[in-house]
């Protein structure tokens, strides 16, 4: 299988994926975790997704001679939408060719979220009290600090005397909004960083920011681990099971997951060779359940009709006293979630994606242990969440894993079956994308026919032959081998089971159909909406086609699909390197209609519809 | 001595004192810390300090007879200032005719302090949540309220869904500001109660006050007790060197402050009959040294040159983590301070006042352990701290003590030495106000010359005998006895020894010196100023023309003097019963200007010639 796969390295993140012979170059980029701008949906047009191949880059193509110079060419510049690859190689992506980088970071634009920190730092010289200017400490640090209405807390007014009499008549304030957090002695503006979380039921991912002005925010360290509540359950509805019956069950959960966070801070503080202490605000986002468990707050109630959450709005609370090892006195802001189903995951991909701001309607679907869809534009937003089971995420599938080594995370079935596994080695099993690759092709190879049965080993006459023999027979039931025994690390063969499909078919279902029913509540075709946005670790490695091919996108032009990466976790960095953007989460999380799928008739009607595949084109 | 004395007792108080003979009752009314209407002056114009004597009221006076009806007059009702008490008696005092209550409590007029408490109670229905409604708890409940932006913080989020589905969906929400400080399952609407302290050097006082709408706030309960921290010393700078000299210094002293204040809130509660968890919220004024300890912030600076303060604005916290035994969500308002020698004590005097409302120029004197003067208008407010020292509290005097029962509150000299005595029992010391009683008198009676020196016996041939006789020879220099030994419960004479007599000189020139700087400062004569606002406990035994007989006041007609008590603790209580006011203190805070007496080249030779006495009129 190895044979017709290639090692892309990505740079500076230095991070490696394979491939097979001929993926788009942008796409091996989305596999990476690094999503890059395409306005034009990857036709050669725009010119915006141009990366750096460092040797031996390719022949140019038409499209790359029109958008780069002869130099450029010469330095290894290419279009990365145009790119198939056919060997290793390393490529080069500047922050303005990144999709997020360019909506959130670059300067010099008209930025929606400009560098802006909540939290800042701000060099100030003391007035020296005489008789003559007996202003308090208090005063002649917000004369000093030249703001207006900052405010001052109690454990600063005890501290204070001792700071600004212990060195100089330097200090540096730690500003939080419209409060000054610290003062600490000295110049230590060259210290501040943020962290910020993407909580989700199964991944947690942390990212460490660097704030300090001038605007020269770097994406600096990544970071992620498994919920290690995933011990209590897969899904969200589990976890909440647990917290009622025991004792201390929210406790308990709660604790796991500061642990979790607290590993995550350590590994980026050491990967960035700082101090617990040079963090100085944490922004959070997560699943509703996710977030209330994180704050401490019973999420009970949403998993019983009907189902409301404690809690919408955004929350900031002292990192400390919620169990953050950051600097004492940080801040931690969680952003707001929409309803007991629709998280701040969701709000933050809404303010990631910019689909709150423009004209267009567009499609935004994360696909993470749940789905949740929302469908609109800056007029009007509409969410849902669809119950489609953590299958995307290789759970409940016989061989399924998360999208980590020896993952299969792309199927090509031709005379026989292809597979490209994470990492490059033997495969130990599947993910989601893979999952959906090896159904798409199944059906194109009529293995699978459109009720999602796989076709018995007796019938396949057909098949070509290499083909009919990956056909078996498991636990009664037709399977299809993707890897044999021979070529796996477990020493057993990775199969596609029919309860396999079973389950694609019930997930792709459940988002379809919830797609469908806010669509209708929009008043707008699927066919209508101007763009699709595909977010979430999954997102970044499924094949557009297939997506559509199983049904779980509508039949939309694939150039009008873009992969969006963990937007999530975009939204909750925005939220730390642009104060104003809380505000724009706050406005989201409130004005989006959220609607119960549960509550709805045209909802089964639809989702039994979904259940079957697309016939072949 | 008793045989000139009368017992009056004041309702619905049933607070009794003890006056001499002829004593107005306004007079004694502000020695029961009953302080009254009389914007006249006492001079019976304007007939605003009506009260009623239950039984045996003495014949009206002819002004009595043109304010009142003659109904009025048969139930017993007099103006306080016109009635010479001539016998015990027994007087109730209606709320409309009590200078702060006309202030700050009384209902349908327009009022500077309108009641509306920062801290208040709303009965709310919670709508049911059901699928058509999936608001989560926190807007239901914020809807429900019906008050834009109300905040809610983690630790009632938390409570939140145990609260408002343990019982029916009536609950009470407790408001703070613009808080939604608790919710409390059904209606509690009757229970909420406000404390608001008044920390001096010496005495500490506190008041309960009963809050909740309709607007009918009663002064319920007072209570008061000697600060504990006078064992690490009598004024604010031997305090602040116990803490530089002591580890732990800061702790031990606010510890012993916050029993004291506990115990108040202990009896406050046992007086009312209520829970401590009834009590929303506390407010406090203090001189700025002692709310720096009540807080826990290092007052060190202030008793160094130049003499700052660590803060100067006010300082909201939760009442429990400063360790106050009220409701554990209940909020501490702390007053804003001037300066490090004039604290949110003054400020309370000036809010409480309306100095910093009017036109007029008037001069406010709180005289404590410290002596704070302040003199303006709405437009310019100038303040001072004069360091007179606590000898009008009784300290550093010979036979000194506060003016509590036994204290000589009242001396008269004409043939004899006669006195008056807190309570009405034998003497054991003497008062603030009865040192200036005295001092006055022997001015008058030629005993005392012009700079201060009492009469030696052998001299004092041209007094009449049985005076002559009081005069004696203490520690080698003349003193005067104003009790003798068998009328008193020590067994020794009471005496107001030489050295007493250079401690006044040098506490009133202390104050009066200040006023003749900041009066100058300001460019009004002393003389021109509209009203002298005469504060603190000292300032409700004062006789008003034996404090300008002694220099301690500017000579302004008597009639311009008022007593206003303590003005301190009114204060304190306007910021607990109208929110607004904690503005106006604010800007008082801020606008107040501050003039350090030490700096001042002209301070000193006012000081030196305030010394002497003015010469018999």
């Amino acid at each position: 299988m190895s044979r017709g796969t290639c090692r892309v390295t990505f740079q500076p993140e230095g991070r490696t994926v394979f491939v097979l012979r001929g993926t788009k170059l942008i796409e091996a980029a989305g596999q990476a975790g690094i999503i890059l701008n395409q306005p034009c949906g990857g036709e050669g047009t725009c010119g915006k997704c141009r990366v750096e191949v460092t040797d031996d880059a390719p022949q140019p193509t038409s499209a790359d001679r029109v958008h780069l110079t002869e130099g450029q060419l010469t330095d290894g510049w290419r279009l990365a939408c145009q790119l198939e690859i056919a060997s290793d190689m390393v490529v080069s992506v500047p922050q303005e060719t990144r999709f997020f980088e360019q909506v959130v970071l670059t300067e010099g634009k008209a930025l929606r979220h400009p560098f802006r920190p909540n939290v800042r730092k701000k060099l100030v010289t003391l007035a020296e009290p005489t008789v003559a200017d007996q202003r308090s400490d208090v005063d002649r640090l917000q004369a000093a600090l030249g703001e207006d209405g900052l405010e001052v807390e109690l454990p600063l007014i005890r501290a204070l005397p001792a700071i600004v009499r212990s060195g100089g008549p330097e200090v540096t304030a730690v500003l939080q909004g419209e409060t000054i957090q610290w003062v600490e002695a000295g110049d230590t503006t060259g210290q501040l960083w943020g962290v910020a979380f993407d909580i989700g039921t199964t991944t947690i991912v942390g990212a460490l920011m660097n704030l300090p002005p001038p605007p020269q925010a770097d994406l600096q360290k990544v970071a992620s681990r498994t919920n290690p509540q995933v011990h209590f359950g897969d899904d969200v509805v589990s976890r909440i099971s647990y917290i009622e019956q025991n004792a201390n069950g929210l406790e308990k959960m709660r604790e796991r997951l500061l642990t979790c966070l607290n590993d995550i801070m350590a590994e980026l503080c050491s990967a960035a060779g700082i101090e617990h202490d040079s963090i100085y605000e944490a922004t959070a986002v997560g699943n509703t359940t996710m977030s209330h468990i994180f704050l401490g707050v019973d999420p009970s109630p949403i998993a019983h009709a009907p189902y409301v959450a404690v809690l919408r709005g955004s929350v900031d609370a002292r990192a400390c006293d919620i169990g953050l090892h950051i600097n004492r006195h940080a801040n931690l802001h969680v952003l707001p979630n929409i309803a007991g189903f629709v998280g701040s995951d969701t709000v933050a991909l809404i303010l990631a994606s910019g689909m709150a701001c423009g004209e267009e309607v567009q499609l935004g679907i994360d696909i993470g242990t749940n789905g949740e869809v929302v469908i609109g534009n800056r007029d009007r937003l509409i969410a849902c969440s669809c119950a489609a089971g953590p299958a995307f995420e290789g759970a409940r599938i016989q061989h399924g894993m998360r999208a980590t080594e020896g993952a299969i995370s792309k199927v090509v079935v031709n005379q026989e079956v292809e597979v490209a596994v994470i990492g490059g080695g033997k495969a130990s099993g599947i993910c989601g994308s893979g999952i959906i690759d090896a159904v798409a092709e199944l059906l194109d190879a009529g293995i699978i026919d459109p009720t999602g049965r796989i076709t018995n080993p007796e019938d396949a006459g057909d098949v070509p032959e290499p083909l009919r023999r990956a056909i078996v027979t498991f636990e009664d039931q037709p399977a299809v081998v993707l890897v044999d025994a021979a070529q796996t690390r477990t020493g057993g063969p990775v199969l596609l089971s029919q309860r396999d499909v079973r389950e694609v078919q019930l997930a792709k279902a459940a988002i379809r159909a919830g797609t469908e029913v806010i669509a209708a509540e929009y008043g707008v075709a699927p066919e209508e909406i101007s763009r699709v946005l595909l977010a979430g670790g999954f997102g970044n490695f499924i094949r557009r086609s297939h997506a559509k091919r199983v049904g779980l996108l509508p039949d939309i032009s694939t150039d009008r699909i873009d992969f969006i990466g963990n937007a999530a976790a975009t939204g909750a960095k925005t939220a730390l390197i642009c104060r104003d953007s809380r505000q724009e989460a706050e406005r989201i999380s409130r004005e989006t209609q959220y609607v119960e799928l549960a509550a709805r008739p045209d909802f089964q009607a639809a989702y039994m519809e979904a259940m079957m595949f697309p016939p072949r084109a």
